[in-house]
């Protein structure tokens, strides 16, 4: 009867670089990326991805790797994917693009992905001013578990998901990403409170030619020079979907996409293998090379019956997620509060990303009492399949904010015990291996990371 | 063999005034506020409360009561209660309060509950500039279930829980409060862009003798006058516990308490049959009186041991929950994202509230689509169980919070449908009955609900 | 506004016994038992429920009042009850009643309950080959766990439910029961396997006079004798439901049962704070009094509609069951496989109730490696919330059941461990108090338990 | 760096004959059987099978492959696989064998599979008395999710699952196993009631030659003649673990197996994408190729610690499993009730085969009127994630079974509906394409399948 099977639409080799790939990838947002293969709806695809990096970050036991990164480059993309119906009419703008994610995992032997923290003058993430060195953990699969060398006494099924996926967008949503976030990267530091907390971190990420990758359009031509200078970059999740990082959007999840332009073009990437809520490391997943099989279904005109106006424009926007019925089963969570008072005692006002980090310290002091070091909690909230939570957000002036961490994925007891039970010292971890040369006075820039 | 089942420690007559209770109630923190039981580790007990206004808000049909609400007397508390050891010796500071609630519920013959939304004049809530008046909506109990006639269409299992539960604070963290709470009600808005956005919302809500209630301490002694001036308001969470509305600390829960004051004086309140991640009305849960049934332990020297160092302080703090094992299995939920620019398209950087903000709004609009009112769904997504998280919190400049809805609690199925399933008119719900006279040209003014 | 909750239709005191409560109980099925209560379609309404014994057994720490039980008296039912619709019409035969339990718990002050083994003499149960005595454990209530001085080093969250729901039967449905029932008791042992394996245990228990409680029939009257002679037994769930003893009908659970007598005539009773599936040990659920707030609808015509064609009758029989959603999440099972080899080695033919047994056998075994007498093994294993699968049913000759246990209601843990990691004496449970007089020596008579 | 995942210790090629595979498989239990690869306890290793039938059942529309199905050869299994510790000590006898499933699935090209049942006069199934004739579904594969042409408006995620893992016996327990079914098999029908009802199916299957194959050992040769004449079929789950058919065995879960020769001798094969509890059609999960990663580990001396004492023999024996975490939620189920009352309405006595036939043919009657053929539902009842449990098995006389159903496999809504909201006829399916020319006159033999 021969095979049955997916069709695999986009192939990747992960021992050739990004740009050597059989299909070109591409890292950047631009209605005229040209697509680079068409399915029909109803057919069950598959798409390779290359990791987030383009494997510029290995598998060794050195953070060297992450200290020097040239994020410039990240996300490589798979894709742009036009989708048409069963007649071949492509999908139009207007329409609301359907994706289910049938299955996906790791690529055959490459089980394995990583954590890592960048240093706080490269990337930084949520906690760079208490953790700013760059620093890596290598997470091994065993089929739907990870466990890490580097974190020792953990082992959790991952809730597999791609951290980015989304569409084309148009040149008219395009102009108004470039626009509002050069505000924010001219504007600057004065009134956004939150990067004095985080001190290094880049304001925006503008369009830069550096490290620009395209797909089918040829470096070098006017074409590519005039994309590359308006090609949103791929970090923050827009109203196109992109990277969105929801930590449970895996089998059997759907996706409900706007389509901007003619054919949708479906482009996704960045795959975890497992992720905290909010991705609290910044390369804080279990970012890894992967694969999905997808299934695509067009709801024609769909963005106007279903997604939300878009202020001056006639858009409709912001995709709708499906969460899938499969995950793992934990029976038992400890929780962790944060109020929106920040490490000083300063009273913030109902703000629920200083109440966040509030919650994340807490639970990564709380984790050092059981023989992990502060910086290997850090890496282990960011990639386990811990849930953020805003908890209270009216009653002012705090804000509350949770973080729930599934006791099931530690070889040891961690909830607290009273005396009785209590007996003997608490397990010691194997100290951990991330050394950190970071000499903590480095001047404060508007934005160190430029070359992002 | 006589009866058997937890004592009664705190009773409650629902028909009586909040300070004509038998044991007297209390609504603010304070450690000299002294404690009206005492029950002994492993007994298992049962605290009854009023509901947070103290029965101010009536099951009737009119919002009036909800628009002219005194809040100056909110959250009516029962306590405080003295835990000892199995040889009488009280909990001292420096221990650790592990508080199980065993069961809990509304009282017989009060099966019921209401959720509104406040004037933006009187209290507001977290979309206030969409939703400045005052409305509410009653929810009737069977069993597991609420439906309330406001809302029709919906029906759904409570989560129900304690919206507040703590300890009494020490003067040294009591005054640690109120001066960094003075510093924002001070130094006001120009700082602060939430408030911008919330325009009309109380920056902080300072200790005040109106509506004030101490429990035992006599009204118009020189104690009650000087205790008055310094107890805290019971609206923010804090680093006893207090007002943290962790919608799942249900059944089998546990609670991991600092102890400040000696006997640990244990208050609860605020009984909540439902809420929703955030409780965005701010009166936003299924507000009802109720019963608590808790067992307690004592960790000794527990706060040093398990719990986070305060700043410049000694005490270590903030409490940690054990979420139980009973809850309602959803096996389908919509996710609605939001990104953090606000509604003008502004771009704020990182900021979760207003990613939230947006998140809510999104899901707002959407069952807008589905028959019911944007008040009707403001008011469901306040207090029904749904998700908030916080799911990317690094990715320059765009915070991305999501919003999940159990699919379940609709009579009729809310997911996108193609086009060849969708058929015939959407239904169209009753007309809500949410009536709003708000003329939306009020003043925007530092703190006009200085009452509260 | 004055109260609001659940009108309570059928009361209980628990201090007085089955024949002396305000509304008469009964202990059988006849349709000319007449209704004690009336109810409406839409209405939440209560019903109280002494325990299955009416209180004979108490709770003392002797077994005395389990051994020498009269079995002739249950279980004692609250009922019937007459279901109207809005307009006061009957429930008509044919009509399908659909009865939703909203909520359901132990009575106020009586929140203990009690698992007991009857003497081989006397009842018997599932392994009463095995352990032929009567024993008994008493459970204590913390809200949703359960505790037991008898079986220490266990807890656990209660899936509560009415063991024992249905309607009244018609005459005709009647008469099917007793005729093929008396069949089996008269036809007795010879080609009745599993009676061997069983041994002591009644066949059948046909109407009888003794112990027969008929609600407002008044004992001593002609009507009493007759329907005394011809009124089922409640022990076996039947074609009206009954003593279905499904562990899961809880919170949220809505039961379809079909309508032979017109107003349905509802009775329930039994029930049970927790049970395995089985109900092994049958006085084997954690026995109790207590309450169901319920709901009704009805289904016109529904038997035909839904249920399945009752042989030679016209009759449409078999309740359907919706599990409710509200339960304990566990995540992790152990679970023990029996295949149709009896203790003997002799193998049976596709044979799920030995291969049941089997599995159940096996799993004490293997509990009593872990400090647990086998004989606490088997009362917990018989009212924990267990499940009990039929694995294979087509695999010539060996049926293969399974018994999976939660592993979280132990303090220790039971999984099998490798060398490495097992240290130390397991733990010695406390010497278990059941204590056994049986000699092992007892005739093997046809219906030893004729008096049940 | 190279690559990293699981090492393929047993591949197959499913273009190939199981006779032709590149390392031998086997079809039968027996000690002589040699190892055909070695692995170390902690390797992750990935293992490779055929499905049951070898590739003799082939996905076109037509059942004539299984009416005429050779049953002589199945299960083809992959291995046997030797086990080694750290230090290359293999597992020895009273070992115990813990193996992990870490992952498994279809191979890649082969995402179909098949449900069928067989003719009555070869092989039959548990319902063959009422479905007598051999049909076929195929089912494809969308990741995760399950649909087939043959039963429309189903889909469902699978628990895939290999239906048969074990290790080989030892002579002395190879003797037993084949003593005691020798028994039945020749002392027939007589005393075995349940064969009565299930009519034509073959008691045992007893060693043969015909259709055996025996991995390395030379077909031909006196070794291979006086193995076949001893080595036990496949069919029946035994001590040894085997075909149990437990549906939850997917990732994440871990089985102890008794080790009776050295090495352990480990096998598996009869892959599930899905399996209802039971398989009651036979062939009647969805019966696949697929590849299976393990994980194993040794457990010295665990035999005597952890397992059960078989009768006279000084083994302990039965696997024991753990489940995993993975699972899909199903918040919905719909729960059928079978008690052992059979067809012909006579009384059984607390038989709980016949309890779970009446179950099963309720729920088939049940579904009938939504659409779907007799046949569809008995099909999709033996493969999709329905429950099979023994609810009550202490009640005289009758046992009490459960079959519950997800009621979110189906694309329309299956509960009782009240008549108000009842609008409009049922939906119609696809008439099925199961065609049946059984004449329905066999003559009763003893052992029709005697080639099986």
């Amino acid at each position: 009867m021969g095979s049955w099977g997916p069709r695999t639409v986009v192939p990747v080799d992960v021992r050739k670089k990004p740009w050597e790939q059989e299909l070109p990838l591409h890292n950047r947002w631009h209605p005229d990326i040209p697509a680079v293969a068409e399915v029909r709806v109803g057919e069950l695809f598959r798409v390779e991805m290359v990791d987030f990096s383009g494997g510029a970050i290995t598998r060794d036991d050195s953070a060297e790797d992450v200290k020097h990164a040239d994020l410039s480059g990240v996300h490589y993309l798979s894709g742009p994917i036009k989708v048409v119906d069963r007649d071949g009419i492509p999908a139009k703008p207007g329409d609301l693009l359907a994706v289910e994610i049938c299955n996906l995992g790791p690529l055959p032997g490459n089980e394995w992905g990583l954590t890592a923290t960048f240093d706080r003058e490269n990337g930084g993430g949520f906690l760079t001013d208490h953790f700013p060195c760059a620093t890596k953990a290598i997470w091994y699969f065993e089929g739907i578990y990870a466990y890490s060398p580097q974190i020792p006494g953990v082992r959790f099924p991952g809730i597999t998901h791609p951290g980015l996926i989304g569409t084309a967008p148009s040149m008219e949503l395009l102009n108004i990403w470039n626009e509002r976030e050069r505000h924010v990267e001219e504007n600057g530091l004065q009134s956004y409170k939150l990067c004095e907390v985080l001190h290094m971190r880049p304001l925006a990420n503008l369009p830069s030619a550096k490290g620009c990758l395209l797909g089918k359009i040829q470096e070098g031509t006017p074409e590519w020079e005039k994309t590359a200078r308006e090609a949103a970059r791929t970090l923050p999740g827009r109203e196109n979907g992109g990277n969105c990082d929801i930590k449970n959007l895996s089998r059997g999840s759907k996706i409900y996409l706007p389509v901007f332009v003619e054919g949708a073009n479906l482009s996704t990437g960045d795959m975890h293998f497992s992720q905290g809520d909010g991705e609290i490391a910044f390369c804080g997943a279990i970012e890894m090379s992967g694969f999905l099989e997808l299934k695509c279904d067009i709801i024609r005109g769909g963005m106007k019956e279903y997604l939300t106006p878009m202020g001056p424009t006639s858009l409709h926007v912001n995709p709708i997620f499906e969460i899938g019925p499969v995950e793992p089963r934990f029976s038992e969570w400890l929780v962790f509060e944060g109020i929106s008072v920040d490490e000083s005692g300063r009273q913030h006002y109902l703000d629920a990303s200083v109440a966040y980090k509030r919650a994340v310290l807490n639970a990564i002091d709380y984790l050092s009492k059981f023989g992990y070091s502060k910086q290997q909690a850090y890496i282990l909230l960011s990639c386990c399949p811990c849930e953020g939570r805003i908890s209270g957000i009216v009653d002012s002036p705090n804000a509350l904010a949770t973080l729930a961490i599934p006791t099931a994925i530690f070889d040891q007891d961690i909830r607290p015990k009273t005396s009785q039970i209590r007996a003997g010292p608490k397990l010691v971890r194997k100290p951990d291996v991330f050394k950190c040369s970071y000499d903590g006075n480095l001047p404060i820039t508007k934005n160190p990371a430029a070359a992002m």
